[in-house]
């Protein structure tokens, strides 16, 4: 039996983790990361700088070269499939080649394991397919949704009412339906469609020195948001945001 | 200027405290705590325990009686209002008289400060009467619907799908509305009225030594949770419980 830990970072805050998270931290032989390639090499630098302040042991850290990924598919459903199985053939073989029998593998995941991250589902691909005995525990962590909130220093709900957590793809075909709408994932967000008079609050790189955040009237703020992002992208290579709309 | 920090803390596990939280704790010279009475004084014991573990130096724990509040109002807006304002009047007058100048007060909140909880609120109205010059910041904490997950060890949404965060309240009156939902404050559930081929995945007390977990099929299930949910509350006093319906 083979054993792993899937553990909530935070979204690059270090100290996003939890005693939870550190405590099993401590015990790790091996870190697996899936990575995006040059363009990500900050997020890789943070991870293997949180795995050296809390990994007690001489430890290996496995860097695992993401399989490439369509971001515009036709068939998102089928795509993203394909894309996880991937990932699965990818993780198992290192699962065998470098976690021994006893010794205790990691995956570090940004945010929280539950939230859009496919490392659940990709560990349930390689358990179906039944050539590895692999066991795991899963650590919370602290999402973007809470880093937002906690910058902000607002509230999700308001009083008694609901909140729609969806992704940028979803709103675009959906609309807006909740009284609260957080925003995940959106790669290219279009306010033009909203009512110009919600509430927008969003943050960008939450929880890390290079935090941005912006809030107000929609239709006040959303050029200025629009700017940021994008000089920011150019800037990092990459860019990790979040919002929250709420009705007026 | 009186500083405060509203910090999370998760849902009833010490080492759901971020390594934010356990700093910001550091520091702290008065701790405010709203309580609802004897019955949750298992509840105070432990915010007490985390105070006594993390804050460094010498501090004084303020203990406020929750004002009384009708569980189940004619008018549920107006009810919680004056509620919060009977918090509100309690906690300005506590910060008065208890946080010197120069110091910093906490206020310790399960899960995160963002979701379901009126900390924030009312320190707004405690702001916006204007007799006190306050300033806070908010520390992000594991919410109970990432413990829950974390304790099943599943995903919060469906690939690419939308998750609904809502009350038992909503619920009732609005039916079932997303893929995935979530639902918090439900003092009452009635499973009865949803498509017996829901998947459930329940959890009480998560994170604590006293943690339940049930899943499977609705229809199946129901019967056990509503029976081990009943005992539980019998026995310990009170019940914080979370669970996640999912369509077929």
């Amino acid at each position: 039996m083979r054993s792993l830990r899937v553990i909530g970072i935070g979204t690059g805050n270090p100290e996003h983790l939890t005693l939870q998270a550190v405590r099993a931290l401590a015990e790790v032989d091996v870190v697996f990361a899936l990575d995006k390639g040059a363009e990500t090499a900050d997020l890789l630098a943070l991870r293997r700088s949180i795995c050296a302040a809390h990994i007690a042991k001489p430890h290996r850290f496995v860097a695992l070269e993401d399989p490439a990924r369509d971001r515009r598919p036709a068939d998102y459903g089928g795509t993203v499939e394909a894309w996880h199985q991937a990932r699965a053939d990818r993780l198992e073989e290192a699962i065998r080649d470098q976690l021994g029998a006893g010794e205790v593998g990691a995956i570090l995941v940004w945010g929280d394991p539950s939230l859009y991250d496919s490392t659940l589902r990709v560990l349930e691909r390689i358990r179906a397919a039944g050539r590895l005995d692999l066991a795991w525990t899963v650590i919370p962590g602290i999402t973007s949704v809470q880093a937002l909130t906690a910058a902000h220093a607002i509230l999700l709900n308001r009083i008694g009412a609901d909140v729609l957590v969806t992704t940028g793809r979803n709103l675009a075909a959906q609309g807006l339906t909740a009284d609260s709408t957080v925003v995940m994932l959106d790669g290219d967000p279009s306010f033009d469609q909203f009512d110009p008079d919600l509430t927008i609050y969003w943050g960008a790189y939450l929880g890390s020195p290079d935090e941005i955040l912006i809030s107000g009237r929609l239709g006040t703020v959303a050029p200025e948001i629009r700017r940021r992002r994008t000089e920011a992208r150019a800037r990092h290579g990459w860019i990790m945001d979040t919002y929250l709309l709420r009705r007026p």
